[in-house]
């Protein structure tokens, strides 16, 4: 089995790691040869070839930012394999989906690693990256279902849990569990007004601002793409800080009030927690 | 040396822990008989004692909430040793401070560990704790200097780091670098909207609502020991996440605006961690 990599980053240089066996071969391909040769340094491919070559493999998981994603799916389109299976690792699914319907790819996945951190480039890249994490993918109807099924084989092979959902739901739910939080520790990191203040930071502080760390444009187009569910979470986050804020500045605020707001996302994570162990 | 711990809690227990060594000993007290209990059988005191024989030590933490923390202090004022040294571990210095000021109680050093966890209670109390955290202390004007000296030893054996900073400023910092991210952290879990959403929660989502799991009645206290600080962080945050989502809402938002948002935070956060970096 011959498996292609198209954006050798830190996801694409991972997934590298995370498939290399002797029983099949990985191959990769980046727009900016840099990338690609430190992907090549770190063991993330066997080779590096150019983007017609790469296509020829029998799956290929395009690992791009957001705003080329559609444009290198059609560049794709035109130079695979007759069997090529094709999936994508996007945070935003609705244009690449809007895009499959279109293009009537029934070879194409549409998928997103729920992983991934604030360190980018191959560099960071770990074989380790999807271990236990969850792998969605919003196969559209046209998807053919042995081609979902290529695809989950080896996301379980690298450890993780594919999980299928369609393209909308997919947007409005990563829009809370991780658009809302990169743009609050954005907000939160900018808001570190001088060294003074950070001699007091702890843990909370730290986990809190990690992702802030991430790549600027990469979360523009982020956001971007998917604006509407990312402003409505944002807008009931700011409702729900206001309420409490509120209640603090009342002349006598109701400490039941503001019990009853810890204990609402008290009670809310350890459930989340719950429902993550192991079965 | 004889060391006294009251309040044997996850704090408490972890300073019994990480200050165990054959040269001294160290005592304990907690109001609940089930802590202390527990706190023995975790060898985080080598025995509890009432508060009457646990004052006699030759330094007192004091690590309970912060609601009972005063009239603690009035207390333990009464029955210490003519030469017992006090520290004490809230996470609010005003009301602490002012006691001490007006009680004229030279031999109390008021401190607050930047460590814990959203874990209670002294079954997940840890040696290690401490080690490589920031210990703030804000002895006031009257504080003996013999007296702090005597507890940045203790605090620097346990791995920490003093750093000494007045009761306002700390409690105006620790507003933004803790007391706010623990509200967010509640706010964010509190929105995880049923199952099909928290399917898709990464390591993003885990890392900014880990201490919502913290205890509801604990950062309650907290959150009414400094409103107004706390408040006008809030406001400030409110403030930041309303102008991304504005942009996001315009016809046609500004790129530039949005990553020009990412980019403060990802400079702060750089910054802060170069900071923290050992020299």
């Amino acid at each position: 089995m011959k498996i292609g990599i198209v954006g050798l980053g830190l996801i694409g240089g991972s997934i590298g790691l995370a498939l290399r066996d002797p029983r099949r071969e990985v191959v990769g391909y980046d727009a900016y040869p840099e990338a690609a040769e430190l992907a090549l340094k770190r063991f993330c491919v066997d080779q590096v070839q150019s983007l017609e070559e790469v296509c020829q493999a029998d799956v290929i998981f395009v690992a791009v930012p957001p705003s080329v994603c559609v444009s290198l799916l059609a560049k794709i389109a035109q130079l695979r394999g007759p069997d090529t299976v094709v999936t994508d690792c996007t945070s935003v699914k609705a244009e690449v989906a809007a895009w499959a319907k279109h293009a009537k790819a029934e070879w194409f996945v549409p998928g997103h690693p729920m992983a991934g951190h604030e360190k980018g480039t191959a560099a960071f890249a770990s074989a380790w990256m999807f271990r236990g994490a969850t792998w969605l993918l919003t196969p559209t109807r046209r998807t053919k279902t042995s081609a979902t099924k290529v695809v989950s084989g080896l996301i379980e092979e690298m450890g993780a849990k594919p999980a299928r959902l369609d393209a909308e739901a997919h947007d409005a739910h990563v829009a809370l569990t991780s658009h809302l939080p990169h743009v609050v520790a954005s907000a939160l990191a900018a808001m570190s007004d001088g060294d003074a203040a950070m001699r007091t930071a702890g843990p909370s502080w730290r986990d809190m601002t990690r992702v802030a760390e991430s790549d600027p444009e990469l979360w523009t187009q982020i956001s971007l793409g998917n604006r509407a569910a990312l402003a409505e979470t944002l807008g009931r986050l700011e409702g729900k800080l206001a309420e409490f804020r509120e209640e603090l500045l009342r002349d006598v605020p109701d400490a039941a009030v503001l019990r009853g707001f810890f204990e609402s996302g008290r009670l809310a994570k350890v459930k989340t927690t719950m429902d993550k162990e192991p079965q």
